[in-house]
C-alpha cells in the first residue's frame, strides 16, 4: 500500500514514518511505498529507506499533482502552528484550511474518476476547545464538549474536522480526525507555537540552557508524549469505522499536569540543578493564549481502541532523554545532565 | 447607515429588508441606504423604494466590489439550500462556504485599510445538529449543544458560524451568527430545501391544492413564522456584544410542533376540507434527512434578548393567510379556503 504523509518532514511526520517503516504494515497491509511531503526535509534516515519519497514545498501547491495520483492512506499533519496562525492570519487560512480542503478534494477527485476511497487521520488539535462567555469549559474536555475556539489554529482545526466528517459521509474519503493533546517533549529549537515552552522548560534545562516559562506554575494542561502520540494516529488509522465511533473528532489520550508536576519530574529524572535552570517571567501574549485553553482532557473513545496516556510525566521526560541517545542531533543534547 | 441584504430577493431577505424600510432606522442610526444581492431580482415594492439598490448575480461574483464599498451592516442569508448542496456538493461548498469567507474578507480588507467594524448577522441553521453514533441529539437542541451536521448544508452554516467568530475575535467584523429554525409558512412554489414541505402542507391545501407529506404524522420539528424570524434577526443585529454574550451562534426562537399539529391547526383555521388535500407519501430521501434533524430546539440566549416563538401553530397559518391578503401575487391563493 503506498502512504501519503503531510508534514512528514516534521518531528512528528517523521517519527510516525519511521514507526510505520519500521513495522512495515499498516491496517494489515505491506506499506511499498510512502511520500512525504513537508516544506522541511525530512531526516536522512527516511531519505535513505527506498520505499521513501520526499517532496518538499508548500503542500497546497503540490495538490493539485495529487488528484492524478491514487493513495491507499493519508496522515494529514502539515499545518501552521498557533503562534504563527495569531501573527498571520492569512497565513493560517491558507496552510491549514485551504491545504486541507484541496487535499481531501485530491482524495475526492479519485473517488469520482471511479477509484477507491483513501482512509485519512487528520491531526486536529486540543486547541479546538476554548472558553466564551456562553460556554464555559469544564474541568476536563471530553470528546463531546462543545468546541468554541479561541484561537484561528483552533477554528481552522474545527472546521478541518467538520469538512472532514462531511466528505466522509458523502463517500469521498474514510476520515478520521484525532485531536492531538500537547506533544512534549518536543526536540529541536522552539517553534511559533505558543505551547512551545511545554517542551523549552524540560529541553532546554536538560541541554544545560536556561529556559524561561512564560506562565506561573499552577497552569495545567493536557500533554502527550511523542510515542503515545503517534501509537494514537496509527490506532485510528487502523480502527474499524464502527470502532472510530461516528464521524466527529476524537481526543487522543492526555496526561494532564501542572507545570509544578512537569518540573518536579524533571528534577526527579535529571537533578535540582537542571531544575533551577527554568526561570518563570510571564509573557502576557503567551499567557493570554493558554490562559484559553483547557486545563485537562479525557479521553473515552480513544480508550476504547486501548489507547492509553503515560501515567506520570517523569516517563514522558526519561523517553525525551532515550530518543536523545538514541538518535543524537546537534539540537537535542543532554549536557544539563551530570 | 448603509446596509447590505445578501439573499435580499428571496423570500425572507425581502421580508427583512421590507421589515427595516418600514422602521427606517437600526440600532438608533437612520437607514440610508440599502443594497440587496441576490440571483434573483427583489420584489417591485422594494425595487421602488429610493433607498435600494438591487444587485443580481452570484454572491461571489459581487464580494470582490464590495472590498471597496464600506457598510455599516450587513444580513447574511444568501445561500444554497440543504436539497441542493446534498445533490450537487462543489455547489453548496461555493455558495456557502467560499461565498461568506469572501464576504468577510471583503469587510476584513476595509478594517485592514483602516476602515470601520461592519457588524453582520448571520443566518446559520438548526441543521447544524445532527446524531452521531457518538452524539445522540438531546429532545431539544440548546444554544450549546454540540453540532454534528449531517448534511452538507448543515456542515457548511458550522463552518461559517466559526469563521464568523474568528473574524469577530480578530475585530475584522462584529459578526453574530443566529441559527433559523425551519420557516413555516413560506410562500411560492416548493423549493430544493428538504424542508420545503413543512410549508407546502399548508400552502398547497389554502390554495385548493393537494399537497404530499413525505414523512409520517408524528415527526417533531422546530418551527418560526417568518415574522418571528425577521424579529429575531433584528433583534440579533442590535444587541449588544455583551447582551449576545460571546461569540458562539444562539437559536432562534422555535415553536416544536408535529406534522399532526400543524395538521390540526390547518383544520382549525381552514377547516377540515382544506386539511384533507394533504396526502401521506413517504420519499425516502426526504425522510432520511429529516430523520436526522432535531424533533425540537431550546432558545435560552435568544429569550433573554426578549424573543419567543408563537405560542401555537394556528397563528403562524394565519399569519400566512393575513399576508397572502396584504401582498397577494399569483403564487399565493387562498382557492382552498371557503
Amino acid at each position: 500500500m503506498k502512504i501519503l504523509i503531510t508534514g512528514g518532514g516534521g518531528f512528528l511526520g517523521a517519527r510516525l514514518a519511521r514507526t510505520l517503516l519500521a513495522r512495515g504494515t499498516l491496517a494489515g497491509g505491506p506499506i511499498t511505498s510512502m511520500v512525504l511531503t513537508d516544506i522541511a526535509t525530512p531526516p536522512a534516515d527516511l531519505l535513505a529507506d527506498p520505499r521513501v519519497t520526499a517532496r518538499t514545498g508548500p503542500l497546497l501547491a503540490q495538490t493539485e499533482a495529487l488528484r492524478t495520483e491514487p493513495f491507499d492512506g493519508v496522515f494529514h499533519l502539515a499545518s501552521a502552528v498557533s503562534g504563527e496562525c495569531e501573527t498571520d492570519f492569512d497565513l493560517g487560512l491558507r496552510s491549514n484550511l485551504d491545504s486541507t480542503r484541496a487535499l481531501i478534494d485530491a482524495l475526492r477527485a479519485h473517488v469520482n474518476a471511479g477509484g477507491k476511497v483513501a482512509r485519512l487521520v487528520f491531526s486536529s488539535s486540543v486547541a479546538v476547545f476554548g472558553p466564551d462567555p456562553a460556554v464555559p469549559l469544564p474541568k476536563l474536555v471530553a470528546d463531546d464538549t462543545l468546541p468554541a475556539p479561541q484561537t484561528s489554529y483552533g477554528t481552522q482545526k474545527l472546521i478541518c474536522e467538520h469538512l472532514i466528517a462531511d466528505y466522509t459521509r458523502k463517500g469521498y474519503i474514510d476520515g478520521r480526525a484525532a485531536r492531538l493533546m500537547t506533544v512534549t517533549v518536543r526536540p529541536g529549537k522552539p517553534n511559533g507555537a505558543a505551547s512551545s515552552f511545554f517542551s523549552g522548560i524540560i529541553r532546554e534545562p536538560l541541554a544545560g540552557v536556561e529556559a524561561i516559562c512564560p506562565v506561573s506554575a499552577d497552569v495545567s494542561h493536557p500533554m502527550s508524549s511523542p510515542s503515545r502520540t503517534v501509537d494514537g494516529l496509527i490506532a485510528v488509522y487502523e480502527a474499524s469505522r464502527e470502532a472510530f465511533c461516528g464521524r466527529t473528532a476524537l481526543n487522543l489520550p492526555a496526561l494532564n499536569v501542572r507545570v509544578s508536576d512537569m518540573l518536579d519530574a524533571l528534577e526527579e529524572v535529571a537533578g535540582p540543578q537542571v531544575r533551577k535552570l527554568v526561570r518563570f517571567e510571564r509573557d502576557e501574549r503567551v499567557a493570554g493564549i493558554v490562559g484559553n485553553w483547557p486545563g485537562g482532557a479525557s479521553a473515552v473513545r480513544a480508550a476504547r481502541l486501548g489507547l492509553k496516556p503515560h501515567e506520570n510525566f517523569a516517563d514522558i521526560v526519561r523517553q525525551y532523554i532515550d530518543d536523545c541517545r538514541a538518535l543524537p542531533t546537534a539540537d537535542q543534547t543532554l549536557k544539563g545532565m551530570k
